[in-house]
């Protein structure tokens, strides 16, 4: 089975932790070859000032992706995910350094990954979605509009706060729209038996990838399942009160017929998490199976979360999901 | 047989890139073992910064000594060379990076020369001569004295320029005068055939080895053959008008009975060469071969330059030198 995952943030990566420990697995379920394609509109943090000042790729996410799925998971690899804490570097990720030197040294951003990605022994391939210096811009309903992903998700050091009804966004676009994607992950996509979009951000981690045109179309031809993984809980400015429907119906609207399967978690948190996270204007995603359906998607239930101070997407329980899901088709 | 190299700067990578060769070689001359012991009083550049704003020792020269062991000779080597041209990493170097982040790591500075050795495999080790924060300081012919590895070597941003007869460096130290070298090094050194002094800056590269008191100690002690290798040409501020007696002078007068042959270029610049070299202010150094007997050290000519701009120690000549040198003991 030959799987691609596409997606960015923190949500792609817990997912290639789960699913690496079954490539090349010699029982089943085993996974013959496992891609990432990862958005690259990031510009917050290390990633943005690299981005602003070396004028490369944003390399943070696609930096998380090499780690989840490094083999050599020792030294290397902390050595990969270390930040500074002070001086001129401080605040920049040891990895994201390693990707802006081996940029200029290979002159290519793919070739930077796919270096460092022999160097840590990455089981699978990381490909960003576009080698074009590409930027996420939305439009809101009032017809206002937010350029960069800063704009869209919100300044991280502040605390999130849902966008206003007038002000909620509608449209994503990502500018240019002529951007391309890289042949790699093209023909990752053709030999897919399945695709898993998601988890993570429904306009900074998902849509970035799926407007780039040409892996829409690819999607729009696979023959593979194409699962689509929901988030567990809304998302400040993002998807304020969206239902599970409604964040595949948003994905749908901008990327067309891209979706077989969604998976929805069904596990319910604590009260006194939900308590935590109502605090911080987030939400449990709630979902209506027959309004899935109507819009042509199978949901498929899983618990797919892990609670400890907070909720994160548990990487075995996702895996697990997948395959059971796999399983049963 | 089993080499141990001591200085610092260029001069030491190069020597180290010239016997590298010969380390495990099958067939005559052979190195068995061989180390470096390297000076962390650097206080410029990349490494300069680096010391001042993450409080590690400066790795510039453990760095340059690593790429010139290392056997992982391509992209990995390229990498730890690399230099960021802009941004706020902007003049620092990869590979010094990488030791600060694995200092940080690892909990040790030789930590992570260790781990950074295994991963560029690294054909030697590598130690610096103590794990102290250690600094030159310079008494002058008038009493004044220059705190620091810059104002003893000079600003490398402006031309250097001869230091006044009065204010002629007469005595070096480290401060703390205490500072302990590390056991390993300390090990080397008891296992050497054969101790390589230099070639480098005698005030800014060789005596900051020699001043640490447990490094002459062993030196003292050993029965290895301890050449030392003098300098082509002399150095503004340091070693202006110094005959290569002078400079053997100076190091014995720091670091006692320490040599029993010393290595001098018997080789001619071009004329072109030295005209360029001498508005420099820099000039060859020439040798009284009875001078240097009268001081109980066996002079050994031998051509071990490369003339190319400019003059450099030759890595291989230096090596055939020291084996001609060896063969004739």
């Amino acid at each position: 089975m030959n799987v691609v995952a596409i997606g960015g943030g923190t949500g792609l990566s817990t997912l290639l932790r789960g699913l690496k420990k079954h490539v090349g697995a010699s029982s089943a379920p085993s996974i013959g070859s496992l891609s990432a394609i990862v958005t690259v509109t990031d510009e917050g943090g290390s990633s943005g000032i690299l981005r602003k000042e070396l004028g490369m790729l944003p390399p943070g996410d696609i930096r998380n992706c090499i780690i989840a799925l490094a083999q050599e998971e020792k030294l290397l690899s902390q050595l990969f995910a270390y930040r500074f804490e002070s001086g001129a570097v401080q605040g920049h990720s040891f990895g994201n350094l390693a990707l802006a030197a081996l940029t200029q040294i290979t002159g290519g951003f793919d070739k930077a990954i796919l270096a460092v990605s022999e160097v840590l022994r990455v089981n699978g391939s990381i490909f960003p979605s576009t080698l074009a210096d590409v930027r996420v811009r939305a439009t809101c309903a009032d017809g206002t509009e937010l350029v960069g992903e800063l704009a869209i998700s919100g300044d991280p050091t502040l605390p999130l706060r849902p966008r206003p009804e007038h002000a909620r966004i509608t449209r994503l676009h990502v500018d240019p729209a002529e951007a391309e994607p890289i042949p790699q992950a093209i023909e990752a996509i053709r030999a897919a038996d399945l695709i898993l979009i998601g988890p993570g951000s429904v306009y900074t981690s998902i849509l970035p990838n799926l407007l780039i045109r040409g892996i829409a179309d690819e999607l729009h031809a696979s023959r593979a399942m194409r699962v689509y993984i929901c988030n567990v809980m809304t998302q400040p400015g993002e998807t304020d009160g969206l239902s599970a429907e409604e964040h595949l119906g948003t994905i749908l609207d901008h990327a067309g017929p891209v979706v077989d399967t969604m998976i929805v978690n069904d596990s319910r948190p604590s009260e006194r998490t939900l308590e935590a996270y109502a605090a911080q204007h987030q939400f449990p995603v709630v979902c209506d199976p027959h309004a899935v359906e109507a819009l042509g998607v199978r949901p498929f239930f899983g618990d797919i979360i892990s609670e400890g101070n907070y909720l994160r997407h548990d990487s075995d329980a996702l895996a697990e999901t997948v395959f059971r899901l796999c399983a049963g088709r």
